[in-house]
């Protein structure tokens, strides 16, 4: 696979290219500056680097017209969803057009008898919940911020409910796409189960965009739970709060969410979310299920809880208290900030199996002061994964090399610990590097193969997910 | 992709290949007429198509000698597991070698903490299952056959369990698997999430051994649940209780099993296995939980049937009787040639969005009727997926032309419901003429491109999954 090269060069294919899409989109095609910006990295410590133009499509045939023009013209191509991913899936570093879903945001249907919908690739995880309210149902996957379904597919988001309910893996029924080719394909049905063939939906869930444009999606949905309670709980150290967590998923308990929040992410959140949380290792559970279940569930957990030696576990049942206690989770990354204001958030995350987490966790925060680092940790620790933020000044090269050397450190941990480089954020740009240590070189040139059969020409988000060759 | 053609002839290339593969393995190649034709199709009614030769490789350096030794010779390679495939898969129609894995039966890891095991391919569920019975923990995707996991694997099996487990899709961490060019790639982690990449893992599961063969399959693992509970109930028509199936869904009851039989295979199965029950739909359920939760499930499904005027639900406890009737419904197969000896049994499967189930269902019962023959139906109603089994006389021409004839309606009345035409079957060789009408030309295409990428001399299981370009 060749690499297309960046230039900025108007060549007179990529003029032509630039006035066919003009004509298409009229004022929904642009080469604004502020707009480009706006459509590149500006949340992972990546370079800004902006598309050369962007293209706002408003139903699939658009994006067809689009992706002939750009393969036409050998342009790259980067789709655009929020904005909100990690590791600079979004940047432009060959140029080309960033095809921006925002105006794809019908909700085509929804089959409450089969608990599922059809949406556009724009319509965010938030906007699909309030839509669904009415209905008992809801669409369990929630990576924290408020990203576009299609972003989710793209980089296999999961959060705070997978341990429950699965990431978009288990999420996505199927997908319409537009290929390189400008082929359209429909990579399922709505049928729960198939043996049908390839599976192509999960060929694309998680490519970050490099084997097309999703334009469709159909997606699972679940029935709200008749009772749901939430809580909280302190350990004397993360180790105890990890075994809680274990011990929990191991006794089969069908938890909702649990999530680790070490000390100083506990000290972030008490400052931005006003709460007065004592600092120590916490752990943030929900429990969904009848009424019953509920309270055998919390019960179950307080035993737990207490044969670890943490305590007091707390938990509420009413609605403002959890929404409460579960907005400062949500908020725990802006939090963040608040230890070293000015700062750039480096938001990492990796992911173990679940008997390596505690010793993963631990070593990375000895690895944190060892550093002299500020970091938090904050994870999902039902599924062994975690995040971890350090706090760096971009002005500082000598602390930028020691984060780096401190987020190389973390992914030989992972994968000694037959972990992986990324639970949930992805590969984007950020952590190509990791992919040959991670999956081996018969893997990549497998990966490789992939990609030229569906890309050949190498214009889908250029840059991303794949090492060289 | 041109497809390879078959030819017994002895070329020279042929020769030296056989000579290269008796000398890696010795009495462990092999030739004998009998042997080849109990490893090609002997349960489809499919025609018995044997390959060449057998290969009883023991461990993965063989598979890859005996990979490399086959694509220098371009000979075709099938793998093989079980031969409990219904669909043709293991058939040779371009000759070639089957590659059996039954002497690779090692399990090499299990991991109670993280609840995964590491299986050799030639493990079958239930040798797997037996050997994990002390640990406490299960593999819960049960097809009925004990198949191979490796064929599991590569059907994407899936059965009873589906409704609570998921399917082999979502059983599957990681494996490793010798490519046509004899690169072996290990697909993933021990993570029970990631975002690093192509799903590689799942390109594999559910393709039938036309990308590679797999040596190593690493999977999840469930806890046996505190208490268990199993129950029939008689229905007054096939829709009541598909709605019965349909609701209990809907309603978040985490049902272990719901399975439909219809009063043909009721029939057959009072036969078979010596039972006495009502010939009416019936659904047999299975409930998993806590001791308490279990009565719950209960106490909620016997509102259901009641609401859609099914009945006397019956439940049992004790394993006796609850493993008295689940080897009935497991025998449902073999109990179908009961109500016609001598006949063959075409077992085929498809799978619709749950509120389309009972129509389905229905409209495929009168089918069954005005076509004239004789068919059971059972399902894992759950999922919307269920089996029709006609009993055809292979003498009669006519007889089998109706049974195509009806054959072709199912799956075109599967599809008409945004279904699939095969739930967990797979394609083999007697579906591949409903691919592209599922599927549609694009995604067809972007199916052949992948293949080709992985196995551009197309040696690997030809003939099976994919139509012709």
């Amino acid at each position: 696979m060749t690499e297309v090269t960046r230039t900025e060069e108007s060549t007179p294919l990529k003029i032509r290219a630039f006035e066919e899409l003009s004509d298409l989109l009229r004022a929904r095609f642009t080469t604004n500056e502020i707009l480009r910006q706006q459509h590149a990295n500006t949340i992972a410590w990546a370079t800004n680097q902006p598309p050369e133009a962007v293209a706002y499509p408003e139903n699939e045939d658009e994006v067809v017209a689009i992706v002939r023009i750009c393969s036409a013209a050998g342009l790259p191509i980067i789709p655009f969803g929020t904005g909100s991913s990690f590791e600079g899936q979004t940047n432009a570093p060959f140029g080309g057009v960033s095809i921006d879903t925002s105006r794809m945001k019908r909700i085509i249907a929804v089959h409450d008898d089969d608990m599922d919908c059809v949406v556009e690739p724009g319509v965010t995880r938030k906007e699909l919940n309030e839509y669904l309210r009415d209905k008992g149902l809801f669409f369990p996957i929630d990576p924290g911020a408020d990203a576009s379904i299609g972003g989710m597919v793209a980089t296999r988001a999961s959060g705070t409910n997978a341990v429950r309910y699965g990431t978009m893996r288990e999420s996505v029924l199927s997908l319409r796409v537009v290929l390189p080719n400008s082929d359209v394909v429909r990579t399922g049905s709505r049928a729960k189960k198939s043996s049908a063939g390839f599976d192509l939906t999960r060929l694309f869930v998680g490519s970050e965009g490099i084997l097309g444009v999703v334009t469709e999606i159909t997606l699972k949905l679940h029935g709200i739970a008749q009772a749901i309670s939430a809580g909280i709980c302190p350990f004397p150290t993360v180790k105890a709060a990890c075994d809680a967590a274990i011990m929990t998923i191991q006794s089969g308990i069908p938890i909702a969410r649990i999530e680790l929040m070490d000390e100083m992410q506990i000290k972030a959140c008490n400052i931005y979310s006003k709460l007065n949380l004592p600092e120590q290792p916490m752990l943030f559970v929900e429990f969904q299920g009848t009424e019953n279940g509920v309270i055998e569930q919390a019960e179950l957990f307080g035993e737990i809880v207490t044969e670890v030696g943490g305590g007091p576990f707390e938990w509420a049942t009413a609605a403002e208290d959890r929404s409460r206690l579960w907005v400062a989770r949500h908020d725990a990354f802006w939090a963040c900030n608040t230890l070293r204001p000015g700062a750039k958030t480096v938001a990492t995350d990796v992911c173990v199996p679940l008997s390596r987490l505690a010793e993963c966790v631990e070593a990375t925060q000895r690895d944190i002061r060892e550093t002299g680092l500020i970091a938090t940790i904050a994870g999902h620790v039902g599924d062994g994964n975690f995040h971890v933020v350090p706090l760096v000044d971009m002005d500082n090269p000598a602390e930028i090399e020691a984060i780096e050397g401190f987020l190389h450190r973390l992914v030989e941990r992972a994968l000694l610990m037959e972990g992986t480089c990324s639970g949930e954020h992805g590969i984007g740009q950020m952590k190509r590097k990791y992919m040959r240590a991670e999956h081996g070189d018969a893997a990549i040139r497998l990966m490789h193969a992939l990609k030229a059969a569906v890309d050949p020409q190498s214009i889908m988000n250029p840059g991303k997910l794949l090492p060289p060759l």
